[in-house]
């Protein structure tokens, strides 16, 4: 694994270094996880690379290998159901710390008041434009 | 890796059998993805490991590896630098298909109108009690 990135300046990495407190939870050579403290519900918790970087695309394959199955682990401890995984890449995206993190975040009712709301502004797509935008993305891949 | 777990009725089991066609993006043994057909913003992919499972908690870890380093190839072709990555599990969490899916959502503005619009009500954690339920879930990790 490549070495850790680190930003002096960064809760995430300070939290990582033990130099801010969390009520962490699985830690490894890769990823470290903690409860959120400000949850959207019991039980939110975030999963972060050891690698700092603001954005997924700026984080090495590498250190993404174990993050889906630490949030797995977390879920099943916790015994929850219905849950939504969110990562944002972003300020417009709502993305509010710059180290990448993954949110495990309980939907413990259909309630607007707890867990994550989520609007979905559905398209009709296009499907020639749909295609032709495949077809430019593929040449790409 | 274990044998892919398949459920004839599922539409994406179909789409990764080619049963039903797909804007197919990067396939491997372990995932497959393509363009959503109902986006909410241009781009819009999701990625789904070929093991049939309802929820992620359901997916073996070792379907899971490759997931976030395809939802990263897919940003990087794009070349999209806002984008929301998102996995919902159970109805009231949104979740509309039962084959967990991981969606990759552009977010070109802030508008409420194109890509994913979030809610956030945050709660201000009552830190004993926190700290109570972080100690209960760390002694079942």
């Amino acid at each position: 694994m490549a070495l850790h990135n680190s930003e002096p300046n960064c809760i995430f990495c300070k939290i990582i270094k033990g130099d801010i407190p969390s009520f962490k939870l699985i830690e490894t050579d890769a990823i470290y996880s903690f409860l959120d403290i400000g949850p959207l519900s019991k039980g939110h918790a975030l999963v972060i690379p050891k690698y700092h970087a603001p954005k997924l695309h700026d984080v090495p394959d590498e250190h993404l290998g174990e993050i889906l199955a630490t949030l797995k682990k977390i879920a099943v401890a916790q015994g929850v159901e219905n849950y939504n995984i969110l990562q944002n890449n972003g300020k417009i995206a709502h993305q509010v710390v710059d180290h990448v993190h993954f949110h495990m975040i309980p939907k413990p009712s259909d309630s607007d008041k707890e867990g994550l709301v989520i609007g979905w502004p559905a398209q009709q797509a296009n499907m020639d434009e749909l295609k032709k935008y495949w077809e430019e993305v593929k040449g790409k891949l």
